[in-house]
């Protein structure tokens, strides 16, 4: 399928240095890696430095390009002015911020303590505005025109039941990215957003939904679309909105789900009437509104 | 149940005259009860005079109230001034305006002739725009600070597949409500919205959902608060958004569904897991984790 | 003026207890003082007990109803659940919960330390978190139809340059509840919210605009309405939501801004087009019309 | 700079073919240009069958590309119908329809007459979705995963006073394309939208916008990046969008304003204080701060 495949032309980050947090696994991975293909300089970090190595090897080998790894928990500013630090002092200067740190549990709130919430606030709230001021800060003073990218949700504004934590810090996010959006246009920075709908990588799935529940609530039959996402297909959003291909736009969310987010629509559940059923409601409205015109 | 009570003081509306297009039964036929009721004068109008008449006489026994039923198909431009031609004579000058006349039927889309969709659009969207121009013209030369009520529906942003004629023409709705609110704000007009979930009247469900639908699709279990609405519930709000009390309001569309809307939230589909399950659930995770600690 | 007085019938909240969080002064206060006229028993609580029993003192004059004040820091889950104990204690059950603490101020967010923005958060989004478990745990457990009404703004949407902490906290604020709306309507528990626009106050509003800055940027021309709101338009909307005679609304936040969220609209600029430049306008445009039919 | 080239990889829309509606001038000329660069076969049609065959003979030269221009007045639907038979015939089948065809003004609500309003609403709304609904009954009939890019505003959803037609009939098409995306996804019909900001095309500007206004309300001043769009920054996204590379995405609505829309932000008014201002505000609020603590 061609959404399989790279969109951008070749070259089209040649000359950027992208932070992307989260960056050792799944769609951070996938990011870095077509980010590394479209020539960009890439520096990954998170907790587990082993796994960042790994993944450095890995990806040096697969596309020839320049990537670091460094240590850092998203909640401690001193490790983020360290990230910083060693990204200009590698690269020369830093250009783009993806902020795809998470941390997520699925759990009924009021089975919740107080620090669970904390938690998932803290990796994904906290440390996404810290990281924001933290490049903010630097490119206004060196006069760069900075990009950040923040991976949100379609319940950012819908909400959600059962991750409450998670959709509050990621709605606090949004609110971030189209706030700053506004106020630093004139410095030259944009922010922007994408809201995936399921692009499964092994690990972060099988922790978040326990295989029984997997089959119960199969993804492929709720998705409009009727299938999860290629990792490909976000990874070209990102490419873009990454890349001054997108230099327009500001302060903007995407939402590349399948369509899920759209079952709020009143009438939706008649998705589950067959063509034979609506033969027959065809038949009784007609009829109705006869008998209803012969009445009046 | 105190929500089945009228909730404004004695007296709220009364020297308004309010028109109330559809008035003749269903919510609008409710609103106009509990307007008569709070001391309005009531203009109903619809294509059924004979409907109306008999409204009106019911009305004018259960309220003492003064009400003025004029026949008017809101697709005549003529038409639409008659009645305010009338109400004027009437009542000596409008307040207020409540664009209720509605027409859907659900179908796929693609089944539809071009010109079951005109229908549909033209009694919903164009009938609406008509009269609220004819009201504002009428207004804004004479120095009147008029206030407009429209019935809209959460699926005029949500969109929703089978009922899309409906959708488009209050989605139209919708944004002549906030679009005219800022423009004409400075004239003292005011126009907001609601939109209401499920509350069912004997007539118009009946031609909506055929029997059979209506048991296979039942709205108790749909809505989130499990029941459906209480008609004196859409006209508190109603008399709210009508009266003066909420003079610092324009543009706003409130909805009132029981939490339908809400349904778009990613994970609401867990609603379905049982507090076994979730038992069972923080088990997994918790193991899940402490092996995936261990693995790092 | 109408809106300026009380809407609801007597007796409206007899026999609910409502917290108000930061209900000492300002818009708290405010609706401390209807919801005991309205028949409510209140309890008020901030960190400055001094100010709490002040107020106390004045309202029982001014009401004659039961109000409760305690000292309470919304980031202290000890002491929200020593609230919780006291105003069980006092009163047999809780209610309902209004979550009104909120912290701000304006600058450039450059200019903020990470513990500035820190403060804010903590205080507006932890708070309202904390505060929301502790009585929904409550609720579920002793099967109670608690209500929770949330005081939003309207940049928790749209997002707003210069409060950038108060606006990632607000909208973490929101999608809470939207999320716990739906997850919690099967315990029978509602959350809803206000977006107010200017209700100044005093103190409050002293804090955040300078003197200078308040007349450089007059809230009255930059409303559509033309004006700021007065406090009772606001306590009477909350006291409707606070109310059953919202029973059927829930995860619905409901603006009430004088019209000033709609200043979005692509050509709402077009307001300072005198009447006689769109005379000409009108004439300019026929023309270009017609040279351009001409051409065709 | 790289946002005025091509960003698509070569070939990426080989072997497609597309109708755009108004397609012989402005946006609709340059999406032309660039799908045939891409590969595709393009329809274009609107009324001026002789503007439509300027632009056909010159894009041929241009691009080498293949080129059918086709009469069509987008009220009428056996003209639509002609354009999609005379479309078959020669390319075989129809793969994309860009709905682009638009008709706007501005002008106070009040001065409009009844028609004035009728007429934009016929040509953006009625026209769009007789477009759309020709297109869904051919393409689920011949099982083609047909896709649908309409060109929406942002006033669909925020409204705007000034240009009040055209806001209703924007806003309708927003909810037909949510709509159908979820009905029609079954069928493997996307369907998707983009929000312009201003990207001036000569002719089209001259008409809505009079000189003396263009230079009073100056774009480059309000729009948050400080500069209107290029047609190829605009093409670039809807190339993305009526290609593969976007086959996860429907129902989506995406942004390309420079940041226009986020001005709703109620502390935005904020840009205009200086520097120096910011300073003296910063001191004055340490001072608020320090007296209103003492005081407690």
């Amino acid at each position: 399928m061609q959404y399989q495949e790279g969109m951008l032309r070749d070259g089209a980050l040649q000359g950027k240095t992208i932070i992307i947090t989260g960056g050792g696994t799944g769609l951070g991975k996938s990011m870095a890696t077509y980010f590394l293909k479209l020539g960009a300089n890439v520096v990954i970090c998170s907790r587990r430095i082993e796994v960042l190595e790994t993944t450095a090897k890995e990806l040096t080998e697969l596309t020839g390009g320049n990537i670091l790894p460094i240590a850092c928990d998203v909640r401690k500013t001193e490790q983020i002015e360290n990230v910083l630090t060693q990204a200009i002092e590698k690269f020369g200067k830093v250009d783009g911020l993806v902020n795809n740190s998470a941390g997520n549990f699925i759990s009924p709130t009021e089975r919740l303590s107080y620090k669970a919430v904390d938690v998932v606030v803290d990796i994904v709230l906290r440390g996404t505005y810290y990281f924001t001021l933290a490049l903010g800060k630097y490119w206004i003073e060196n006069k760069i025109k900075g990009n950040v990218l923040n991976i949100s949700t379609t319940y950012a504004w819908t909400g959600s039941g059962w991750v409450v934590p998670s959709a509050m810090a990621k709605a606090g996010v949004l609110a971030m990215t189209k706030s700053l959006a506004f106020e630093w246009a004139d410095h030259g920075i944009r922010l922007n957003a994408i809201a995936p709908g399921p692009f499964p990588t092994k690990g972060a799935w099988d922790r978040l939904f326990p295989e029984e529940l997997a089959k119960k609530f199969s993804f492929e039959n709720r998705i409009p679309l009727q299938r999860v996402g290629d990792h490909q297909e976000l990874t070209n959003l990102a490419a873009y909105l990454i890349s001054d291909f997108s230099a327009y736009m500001t302060g903007e969310v995407i939402t590349l789900d399948g369509g899920e987010v759209l079952a709020a629509g009143q009438f939706n559940f008649l998705k589950d009437v067959s063509e034979e059923q609506w033969d027959d409601i065809e038949e009784q409205i007609k009829n109705a509104n006869r008998s209803s015109k012969k009445s009046e």
